[in-house]
């Protein structure tokens, strides 16, 4: 069958390159006689791979010597909790700033410990309106609207809200909320590897690998050693990042096929022209598809703010809900799937992560367009 | 290449037959034009692989409507810390059995997590000898040698130590610990799923997938509805079982390809004849090693009472590490891999796992003989 045009939201579409790659060496992986699953997680031919998926993380991020880059498991849903009882101690506080659903899961989790630890974790900042279960979330605040406690014990941001299609820093205007000397935490799950990031302004930035890095079950943590070494000696092992740092995310199995697959992704990553390209790439189709919502707004809205609309995750509505289904069903019919927003908020969100091709967003635009004319 | 012959302790051999399935399908399964890699685990595709996955335990253990089948992440080694901060609580007690360096690790991540709840470990027993670092471990004891704490939460036990080569219950005359009413916790990482199992004697078993169910990166968990109720409700939502039993393990993004990989297993496995089929298989294999080795004392020497010689990991001494090292070379070149015993004690360790081939074990038997006779 033709390959699928994929906008899903995560697990998303993987380079067609990785999966190949994979799929040649499978049941002989590097001339073994032996799938890349069957190797030990401690044998030279899966350390080998282990080591280059850190090495091109390092070189396509410019990760200095100051960062440890770490394999972690549990999805950034166990980073929500796992950061918390890594830097929270009696009488500390944590800081977040909530601009969506990922924000304030983030949120419920870090309470969850700081009770457990007789911390304090303090509301820095949140966009969300409404009183209901679902708030709404269609902007990100100033740095001047975050209100840091000083000497936090870190300060939690979520860089891309998937849900929501708010991001930060996809514009100059919304940077990152500034911490003074607290240290910034950043879930990048869904925006992860799209361009650029100068990583010596994070204390610790984690994502989990389905969207922009490879399969789920690998989570991907970028952290200080400074942060590493002020982690809590007091929590269970497998916990404390410092363990995995020390033991170069080696400490128990690594999913090891996942790391694999992150090192096909990266591999093609670099042979695309790294990050610089990507995000040429990725602004072209983002604007490709901002560019017929806005000019079709009797038609589609979008609800979220101009300066922090995402890259990755481009979220509109049609007038009504049933034209909103006719579009997906008819995406569905030109081989497009994932286009359907999350339960929670409805309308449309097409995910246009590295992996997505120019022309499947091309395609995308057409049906928008005849859409938009037949009214 | 011809396939190797691989002994590895795990990530281990997995069956060809499932590793095919997965590379013909592995960039369109299903027909859908994506990599299972690629469907969103909300989608009805990925979701009736993880039903049948599900589905297959249950049929193969016979698991019955008091016990979920949760698939969780972060190895057996987060368990040993998952399990005690779902269980443990102020004041209360949990036992623990150690016949080896798995068991000796569940404890100690235990004790942290009763050190941070005012909760007390108590080790029930230990067949532990000598005062270094690396204890050596050769039995494990009678049920009359376990000292378990009337009304403890739970009774842990490590079913087969893969290091040690020591399985309970490989023999009936050394069955699992009782609890009384303890409810037993059992780690079956490196032996789960080779024989049938009667689950309704245990309150939770949980397996690593990476030796007889699958990759590595995923964990199976089959716990008692009753130990899920009585869970904390105060720990982070990501940690309790509750969450995961509520949510068909999809509370957040499951490793779907392992789960993929997982499901592959255990048709393989339904097709062979399900596990009493397997356990005549991996028998047959162990006693072939035994016979091998019991025949020829002179020059091998398995250290493990015969009670209690696990079917999994076949460990042996030959009279000289410089031996050791040749028959390690000479099954390299004849295509032998994974025989090297762990670093900590030693030797040769032979793993047996489903999908090792009895031809395999047949070719490995050739080699020894030729080496006893030798000399």
């Amino acid at each position: 069958m033709a390959r699928t045009m994929n906008f899903n939201a995560g697990p998303a579409a993987l380079p067609l390159a990785a999966l190949e790659r994979a799929r040649q060496e499978l049941t002989d992986f590097a001339g073994s006689g032996m799938s890349v699953m069957e190797h030990s997680h401690r044998g030279k031919d899966y350390e080998k791979v282990h080591d280059e998926a850190i090495a091109l993380l390092r070189e396509l991020l410019d990760v200095r010597d100051t960062h440890e880059v770490l394999f972690l498991q549990g999805g950034a849903s166990q980073m929500f909790a796992q950061i918390p009882m890594n830097l929270l101690e009696e009488g500390s506080v944590a800081d977040y700033v909530v601009t969506g659903a990922w924000g304030e899961k983030a949120l419920s989790e870090a309470k969850a410990v700081a009770k457990l630890f007789d911390a304090d974790v303090h509301l820095a900042c949140s966009t969300g309106t409404g009183d209901g279960k679902e708030k709404s979330y269609v902007r990100a605040p100033l740095p001047s609207e975050v209100n840091v406690t000083p000497r936090a014990a870190y300060l939690h941001v979520t860089s891309n809200e998937t849900i929501h299609g708010v991001e930060f820093e996809a514009d100059a205007a919304r940077p990152f909320p500034q911490g003074g000397g607290v240290p910034l935490v950043v879930d990048m799950s869904s925006d992860f590897l799209w361009k650029k990031l100068d990583v010596s302004r994070f204390g610790l930035v984690y994502a989990g690998a389905q969207k922009n890095i490879g399969p789920s079950g690998i989570v991907v943590a970028i952290v200080s050693k400074e942060l590493v070494a002020k982690g809590r000696k007091d929590i269970p092992k497998i916990f404390q990042l410092r363990t995995h740092a020390e033991n170069k995310s080696l400490y128990n199995t690594p999913p090891t096929f996942g790391v694999y697959m992150v090192r096909n992704v990266l591999a093609w990553l670099k042979e695309q022209g790294g990050l610089p390209a990507m995000e040429a790439r990725n602004r072209q189709k983002a604007a490709k598809l901002y560019s017929v919502i806005d000019a079709n707004t009797g038609f589609f809205r979008c609800p979220v703010e101009k300066q922090i609309r995402s890259v990755m995750n481009v979220v509109f509505r049609l007038p009504s809900e049933q034209q909103e289904e006719a579009l997906v069903a008819e995406a569905k019919k030109r081989g497009m799937v994932g286009l359907k927003g999350h339960r929670s908020v409805g309308g449309i969100r097409v995910s246009t992560y590295n992996a997505v091709e120019p022309a499947w967003v091309d395609a995308l635009c057409e049906l928008m367009q005849e859409f938009a004319k037949r009214g």
